[in-house]
């Protein structure tokens, strides 16, 4: 039990840690790319994380008089695996109806 | 036990995120109880967070040539409690020798 | 002239910077007068800053389904004045159409 | 006057926003160029920007127990030329001594 609620604490760590570093970005349908690369290359740095995956949602994106747009929670479509010992905990960050819903979508 | 895991997956969530919200903030011994009041009142809006305690340890405070510094994961000391429904998490985010660590301190 | 870019380019740092430092910071109308004084005592400690006035616009914020909001771009009322030697910059930050603009307002 | 000014302001906001943007972010020397290529990227997006180019400094990354890193102020090295109308400014973060100045290198 103890292992499988580090795995959950971890993800969750990670998801929210992700979310308030990068929120705010300037951001395009061109950029999208990069920025997916960055994050998975620096949530993939930190302790008991297994894989991450990161998509962003371009077609939440509107582009502002400048021609661009701002990465915000609703353009996240997120999901983790962290490891600790044999626990194993996927989670997920991804737009429900209007709320960018963070949750365990598996815990063994 | 899914329940327990959702109160440590939430409170990994809200140590995550207030570490990456706020570090970089430009801080000094004056301005740090009004920073921590912030981010105590933040993270009291997101949900299932049932207490939060937020202090900045001013003597990690180096300050630059103009007279202030930044705060850094090193100076926090952060406390949470969550719960999910009759499911607790006592949690927090401490310098441990030379790391900011967050961890698990009950789980009932 | 040269005192005068600098005051300039002084007040834009500051801009920019409280904007990605604190966009994405869970908010409600109840908290919003907190997050206002952080930001001023923060700002006010950087090099040049004479004065710093920061007001959030509560009433751009959309409640989640939880009863909070996310500080944006949008919500921000910011004046601010720079001074390097004797020229003083007064620069904004404001809602403009959709855009959350920055701009020189007087630089004497 | 006021268009160099103008672009000394641009150039500011351009410093300020991507230093509290990006701050905080887990880094190694082995993601360090995808970080690079990230900020350049979203900065290239905004307006008045000219060139950007971002250089983060692997020899000052000390690396935590886990084996990475934070990204800190001291590790840019930041170029960026803004241009309004006939008016152009270079402008760049860099380490000087122990602090991270942001400064106008030429403005024309």
């Amino acid at each position: 039990m103890e292992k499988k609620a580090k795995a959950a604490f971890e993800a969750g760590i990670k998801l929210g840690a992700l979310y308030h570093q990068w929120v705010g970005t300037p951001i395009s349908p061109q950029t999208a790319g990069s920025i997916e690369k960055a994050i998975e290359g620096a949530v993939g740095l930190q302790p008991y994380v297994d894989e991450i995956s990161v998509k962003i949602d371009t077609s939440q994106m509107v582009l502002n008089t400048f021609g661009y747009s701002e990465l915000s929670g609703k353009m996240f479509d997120v999901k983790i695996k962290t490891k600790v010992g044999n626990a194993t905990c996927h989670a997920e960050l991804k737009l429900e109806e209007d709320y960018p819903m963070m949750k365990i979508t598996e815990l063994i």
